[in-house]
């Protein structure tokens, strides 16, 4: 008599946590070191020696109540004031406190999200390849997640496929730049155009459609690269951010959900965000985490590492004749297979230590993921493997 | 077009929450110290400094990657096998990491437990006076909470009317003992024959009812008091456990959810709630707090202040004819009004600067709330006003 559909979601294995679980294994065999682990987006740059030192601090002279005290369901007052100041100072926005939620990272930040805007028997529209996690992210819901097909050319969206895919039932459209898995990163003019599709729908349906944000790769964008922030683009946007990857702190679980002011609902849909945390037991990011990260707001730790190896590998792959979409930012990259079917292409690559996420994962078959969050040094030794990979088998 | 159902809830707003806005509000006028806000079930001793220099030590020596990196969904293996161990040697069980998911406080842990075993349109037991957001936490699950009404005699529970209520329907039951609101501990003889109750109405159903313990209080136990650990009494027990009130922690939303080992399902459970996590987007407490909780499992703060003011004013209530059960732990007492209406009583106990919550938002009118979570000197205090409150308005 449990519940059954979380007991079915028990028989679907990650394929990214299969592939981990045997680089870790190979790792034992022949030392972690030898194992070319690409299969996980797991930061791999320190966090700022500065986040340490305040939590530090913090803990050292804060009065305890305060610090570990409840804080406010919506995020701590102070915490919400200086996300809003920052996001308007980098990015012309003119949010306050109230635009402003606390969440346990991208995941429950998403997740009050689609709990805003859509219930059981709804749509989301999502481009592919997507992460993986927001099937059943949306599905939990009692929503439904709807793909739109791949536009392997550049790795932008297929607008025109986009807006046929728009019905009755399309709540929110969810979109990721810089993007996991192909680290593209939107265009102005494709947000632009994206923007204009979602008002012409949304007046032609009668309902608006919100768009959702998830943006933890906001940071991460190489050199020479725009990044522009989505919700300049549309008023209906509600932005979901992780300071997993930009501060390296996936583990301590927070992020937030920032809701554009040009929205009507504003205000309100943050009071929202605090009632659906009543209902799935999510009340806040730790208070000194929450108090620890609003004292480094505007600071990353140092990503340069991620463009590094991102050339090396793309460079590396281009001249072995791959096709690839240069990436504009994140730490993926999402080259097309040597063969038609990627689960084979990177199941061959196993024999070179060489561990690779087929594209299938990210609803996008003949591709793969290489995740690049590694030590510059192995990235370096991976490239002979992939010359004598390409070499032996194709 | 947003979810309604979490736009309605904003209408309500909680009693508790007025009430202890109210005595912030007067602290202005009249300075704080002399205001006796009974409101808020907010822990006032500190954080054991053990517990603080750990949190140093880690965040000093412990390699960033492995402190701050992703924990996995179902938490710290590590932690979770030392939470394991610690019941084990307290409680005479026998719990591995494998029957043990770390959730983001008491909250979460709930969360987690209603959704393994109810869905749309099951039900679940609880008994008054109860914690006011079981009811949004189980709603919001699809299913509906019914409540079995007081035993105002000893506030133990009413186990004929209880099982009376048990039906077609009845998923589990849901018990929090030591009590929040009335501090009282369910005796062995009362969680013996509610076992017996559920063990034969499960057969008679033919499905298996799940008995969901919430223990956040489990700590806060008075001299001389026996508190049952409720898991023995069951096997189809689900613990709920926060270290908010135990450690002082309650903003860093730190607990776990543990199954007893002879519940035949319990391991898929525990992998279960992995997956409820995903639908929820709360994966995980924080991975620095998991890490220094587990250092300080069978320690506390000092608890003793909340035994010392529980009797202060119970034998001050009592002295002054006030009907009150003697509480057994927490740090709540939940006295009978001096008149019928337990809302006008409060109001009136207002002009005193008395800030106590009326029994209605807990399912028990006609009684009243004090948390006596407030430093003693004030408790001393406040017993003048009470004498005056009494004497004049009654």
């Amino acid at each position: 008599m449990l519940v059954q559909k979380y007991a079915d979601m028990l028989k679907g294995k990650s394929v990214i946590r299969m592939l981990s679980e045997f680089a870790q294994k190979r790792g034992k065999e022949i030392g972690y070191e030898n194992v070319f682990d690409y299969s996980l987006g797991n930061p791999s740059v320190p966090v700022p020696e500065a986040f340490t030192r305040t939590c530090i601090e913090l803990l050292e002279k804060e009065e305890p109540g305060k610090l570990h005290g409840y804080s406010q369901s919506l995020g701590n007052p102070s915490v919400r004031r200086k996300v809003a100041d920052s996001l308007n100072k980098r990015f012309g926005m003119n949010y306050t406190e109230n635009h402003i939620f606390m969440a346990s990272g991208a995941a429950g930040a998403l997740a009050h999200a689609f709990r805003l805007i859509a219930a059981e028997g709804d749509e989301i529209i999502t481009f592919a390849p997507f992460f993986p996690e927001y099937t059943p992210y949306v599905n939990l819901t009692g929503a439904r997640l709807k793909v739109v097909a791949p536009q392997t050319i550049d790795f932008q969206i297929n607008l025109e496929a986009f807006e046929g895919m728009i019905g009755e039932k399309t709540k929110a459209v969810l979109v990721n730049t810089p993007n996991n898995p192909t680290g593209a990163v939107y265009s102005r003019a494709v947000l632009e155009k994206l923007a204009k599709i979602l008002d012409r729908k949304s007046e032609e349906l009668g309902h608006r459609i919100y768009l959702i944000s998830d943006e933890p790769y906001r940071e991460i964008i190489f050199t020479g690269v725009e990044a522009p922030y989505v919700s300049h683009f549309y008023d209906y946007t509600i932005s979901c951010y992780s300071f997993s990857k930009s501060l390296s702190l996936p583990g301590e679980r927070i992020g937030y959900v920032a809701v554009n002011p040009a929205c009507p609902d504003a205000e309100t849909m943050i009071q929202m965000c605090g009632q659906i945390s009543r209902g799935i037991g999510h009340n806040c990011p730790a208070s000194l985490i929450q108090l620890a990260v609003a004292e480094h707001l505007d600071k990353t730790a140092d990503l340069s590492v991620y463009e590094t190896n991102g050339m090396l590998l793309y460079e590396e792959l281009i001249r072995l004749g791959f096709t690839c979409v240069k990436p504009g930012g994140t730490f993926y990259l999402f080259p097309k297979a040597l063969e038609e079917d990627a689960k084979l292409f990177c199941e061959k690559a196993l024999k070179y230590d060489l561990v690779m996420v087929p594209g299938d994962s990210f609803g996008c078959p003949g591709y793969f993921r290489m995740a690049y969050c590694i030590d510059t040094k192995k990235v370096e030794r991976s490239l002979e493997a992939i010359r004598e990979f390409v070499k032996n088998e194709y």
